[in-house]
């Protein structure tokens, strides 16, 4: 059969024998969905048979195949409700993404790819999902790589009903309308059923009227109509003059008399005997033994293809020096870094450069980027959650992406969102400023003390936050090219340039970032003073006091307090004794972190004293706040001088 | 002047009188808003000076006084936009609920309460906001304190209107229109500018239609005639049909020709040459120089009143004890001491109990709450954001407010939320069940393996995870009968009842469950494993793999990992080897909280070996996957083994 005619959704209606071959396609499907929930004894069986035929007409006939999954000009298919993973593997094993024997066999089975929920690692998924409401922020990520990319490819996602209700999808909508995102069609699998019961009681919505209040084109559709659901996308894809949500009308477990809506099957398999008269009703044969045999005797033998990665192709041109006589603060050399790579590569020849922001562009200091490259910029508003997700996805299609914010959102606020960027093995370049006890005046709620504490928790994120401007110059230039989440991050007040005893830049000149490497700052041999980022300065100007009285420490810079050096570390606690000093939670700082090293290290004895943020801070000027919470240089110098006298 | 009259909006017109009252005092508040961030050198006047109208009519017409500022009867006001701070204090200031002097020279100071975001340590302030977008569901929150309590009390939230983006305030609008919350009436400053210049630029959106769209009444009014001020809030007090936003059109600046409209002035103070003319304009006393004095040379000498706090009184009961023949999960055991609290007090007779749920009742187990006390069980939907501040809001108020959820959810989801609630000295008894890698075949994105991560940034914040039902029962009750925020976390799985080495139950009968307290499981003299929650009848199993070998460890249970028991680690470092065991991220978990006090308290030298989770899980039986990730008990045994071998 000829489906090119169809591809893409540009006929305006389908011919009896396509329509045929998607509705058989979902009836086999349908006891795919059922061996596989049965045979794990868990699952969604519930809303992928709800969802089947938007997946099996979008996975049909969207410009994507199963011969060439990764083509660049693909649409992308985004599946927001991710717990109909059944479903959707139905449809692609049955279309020849993955072979649907070993979907069924080993769905959820420890060590396979079919997993609960959703996992881009498998051809023709484009985003793991699973907590609901960031399908539609990575649909808009995606749309916007066509755009970077000039490509005229279009983006469905297919969401719940309950699932509306996360705020994060209305912040989608938005972004999706303010950019023209017309290329994007939602598609809401409308079955009136959610885990506790109809969504109506559990939590009245009005989706139709939600959408069209954001400026989005609605359309009606009997969901289990493949006329329709093909209609709609014909409609949806042809009209250019706004983004288009389908809600598609469905009866949850339809196609099976006794599952059809009851909610109890939204998240639960068929026992034996009911799975036994459901085949029957779906007039498909039982095969379950066969693939019980498979499952219980056998490992998964499908390993999908690596997802091929496109180049990240940029200059990051020659790094700036900051000489001494120049104060200036760490947002600004980061501003100055990601301008000159703008200008370098012309706002990305090969590679494109996209910044997103939250409103705060002049603090975070990516104007002069918005200004060089206006058509990379995207302004989102107060909308966080929604931008880190779509800031995450278009991170992975081969556009260097930076997101920058201050903490408390970029990362406090979004810290799901990161996790989930990170499980879908991003290439975001977070740049947080505002770090630490340093955002002084506006007080508690804006102090993002815990950055570390918080990104520690994800395998795949790393973190720099470098001491002065020079040193950020550096880590800026290093994270645009190097694949992977990276975290650079920064206070608010200027910084002094470091420098060496003889008053040279430390991290000017030829110096090259390297992570996991501390750097020695000053020497000293009575003890040793670990610090980072904005408190630097304050730990050299603690060891000037400390040198005045005669007592010579060791002062260490760690940028990446998260890798850390663990040679360092051996060599400063030849000393005796540690202080790590910090603006961050001393609970879940660089203190906790090399107390860690030190414990399963066995490195030591040493005496390890951990200063930092005991404490939400208050409203005022960082000194005085310092002054206040026992962080000020003088304290730093007392307390070592303490601890020597009592060594 | 008597304002009885016009007390709660109850009057449909103001007298000429007290309009002009109120215009007087707003003039006069400009002068301050002015005096204070041109002396602080930051803050936001021009939001301040466009919301300063709908300020003064609230704070001297709600029925709130200065005299009573906590009586528990009051019409509460929530201003969301805190960075409005400036606003506030001019007119909580100028309207007795605090010397307005101290509020103008100390504004942003080191140590005084008047700082940048409103804090809710000051009389009139109901809630610390700071972070946009949380107002709403705050206010929801104390709007259901007056029907758990039976009060007539209004609600009445002032919003910024860039912070109507922020998708959180779309769950809080359905939350309230679901719950009939129509003693609440929002208020919008659309003064249609924000940081980045204007809304309609910055991110287009369509407030009115928004509110429509999830059934709520909308009102316009000119934001700076107090008369349609009062006007609209008289309707939307009287009109129980339906809550009420009331979108106020306002001018940024307000008051001063060159900073009308002038987007900079929103977070931007006048220097002082502008200010001088500012003042001129409003025709006020300049008094900067005092204020100056007063700031420069003194402290902040107002000490805000103690916020009476309602005692909690609930009968905790009897604990129950599951003997070793019971197979349950500790969800269930939450769930049956939750009900049982509620039975015996009725749902609450003095202190009412309210159980807030994201459509997961039956997998937290809080379903038969929500038999016994329909009223008090409040059904949120997926609108975990909203609902992790309701909670906190409601938590506040004397309520014993629970909220139950997957880990994933109630923790990663929601981690700033809770950390606003901390910061708010909230009292919220959060449970979080489907906790680490036992989650299982939901797979990566459900797996909540950071919450001690996470929480452990939060000071006040404190968590328990208990073994087995019996120590699930008592901690429950803990945290039921105790002030503070709690997180008391579990896994799915049935564990088995955890006994001494004579199989009697080891957390039931007479045990007394305390925090900070490591319980000696099972002893031994070759090494100590420190295990915890769903992973400690698995450490058990170790041990007696062990004590098979001839090999006898100490197991130690530590149900709260973020409080060491640090006599017990000097006890299990006397045996010379320490193996932490648990399902978390191996980086900030027990292992982690463990390293931290033998670094920090210089314990050894003992030989410290940390099992955890080292990368994300995948979808399977949990006992599968713990093999894959290398935590099955045959693991630990292994360890303990090679690494007293090594010894």
């Amino acid at each position: 059969m000829n489906l090119t005619l169809y591809r893409g959704f540009r006929s305006p209606s389908l011919d009896a024998s396509v329509r045929k071959l998607i509705e058989d396609y979902c009836r086999v499907a349908r006891g795919d969905i059922l061996h596989m929930t049965t045979l794990a004894g868990s699952g969604h069986p519930g809303g992928s048979m709800s969802s089947i035929e938007m997946f099996m007409t979008l996975f049909l006939l969207a410009r994507v195949t199963p011969d060439d999954p990764f083509n660049e000009e693909r649409d992308r298919i985004v599946v927001s409700h991710g717990h109909t993973s059944p479903g959707v593997y139905a449809a692609l094993g049955r279309l020849g993404f993955f072979p649907i024997d070993q979907a069924i066999a080993f769905f959820r089975k420890a060590g396979s790819p079919f997993e609960g929920h959703i996992e881009r690692n498998l051809p023709g998924v484009e985003w793991s999902t699973g907590n609901l409401g960031q399908g539609l922020s990575a649909g808009c990520g995606f749309a916007l790589a066509a755009r970077c990319f000039e490509r005229d490819f279009n983006v469905y996602v297919v969401m719940g009903d309950g699932e509306q209700q996360k705020g994060q999808i209305s912040e989608a909508r938005r972004f999706a309308v303010k950019y023209g995102l017309t290329n994007i069609t939602a598609l809401v699998d409308y079955n009136r059923l959610q885990i506790s019961g109809n969504i109506s009681e559990v939590m009245p919505q009005n989706i139709a009227e939600n959408f069209r209040s954001d400026g989005w084109k609605v359309l009606e559709v009997n969901g289990h109509s493949v006329d329709e659901i093909y209609g709609a996308l014909h409609q949806a894809t042809t009209d250019d003059s706004a983004p288009y949500v389908v809600i598609a009308h469905t009866t949850m477990g339809k196609g099976v008399s006794f599952m059809e809506n009851e909610y109890e099957y939204h998240g639960k398999a068929l026992p034996e005997d009911l799975f036994v008269k459901a085949l029957e009703e779906l007039g498909l044969e039982n095969k379950l033994d066969h693939y019980r045999q498979m499952r219980e005797k056998g490992v998964c033998t499908y390993v999908p293809p690596k997802r091929p990665e496109r180049e990240i192709k940029i200059d990051t041109g020659e790094p700036r020096t900051y000489e001494p006589d120049v104060k200036t603060d760490n947002r600004s050399a980061f501003g100055n870094a990601l301008s000159d790579m703008a200008e370098i590569n012309a706002c990305g020849r090969e590679t494109p450069i996209a910044v997103f922001d939250c409103d705060l562009a002049g603090s975070v200091k990516t104007e002069k980027f918005s200004r060089l490259c206006p058509h990379r910029f995207f302004e989102s508003g107060i909308q966080e959650h929604h931008t880190a997700v779509a800031a995450g996805a278009l991170s992975t299609t081969g556009v260097l992406t930076f997101f920058a914010d201050f903490g408390v959102f970029g990362i406090c606020e979004t810290y799901n969102q990161h996790r989930l960027n990170d499980i879908n093995e991003a290439n975001l370049k977070l740049i947080c400023t505002h770090l630490g006890i340093d955002v002084g005046e506006d007080g508690k709620t804006h102090q993002c003390i815990d950055y570390l504490g918080l990104l520690r928790n994800l395998f795949g994120f790393r973190v720099i936050i470098p001491a002065d401007p020079n040193q950020t110059d550096r880590a800026v230039r290093f994270v645009a090219g190097r694949r992977g989440n990276f975290m650079v991050g920064m206070g608010r007040s200027k910084v002094p340039v470091i420098t060496d005893e003889e008053g040279k830049p430390l991290f000017g000149g030829d110096y090259t970032f390297t992570p996991g490497k501390a750097d020695l700052v000053r020497d000293g041999d009575r003890g040793a003073i670990f610090s980072y980022g904005g408190m630097l300065h304050r730990a050299v100007k603690a060891w000037e006091i400390l040198r005045d009285r005669g007592i010579r420490v060791k002062v260490y810079n760690l940028a990446t307090p998260l890798e850390v050096d663990v040679d360092a570390v051996r060599e400063a606690a030849g000393t005796g004794l540690i202080v790590t000093y910090e603006d961050h939670n001393v609970r879940t700082g660089l203190g906790n972190c090399l107390a860690d090293v030190i414990a399963t290290e066995g490195i030591g004895p040493v005496r390890l004293i951990k200063m930092g943020v005991t404490e939400y801070g208050g409203s005022g000027k960082p000194d005085e706040l310092f002054q206040d919470l026992g962080l000020a240089p003088e304290e730093l110098a007392r307390t070592v001088e303490e601890a020597l006298k009592g060594s």
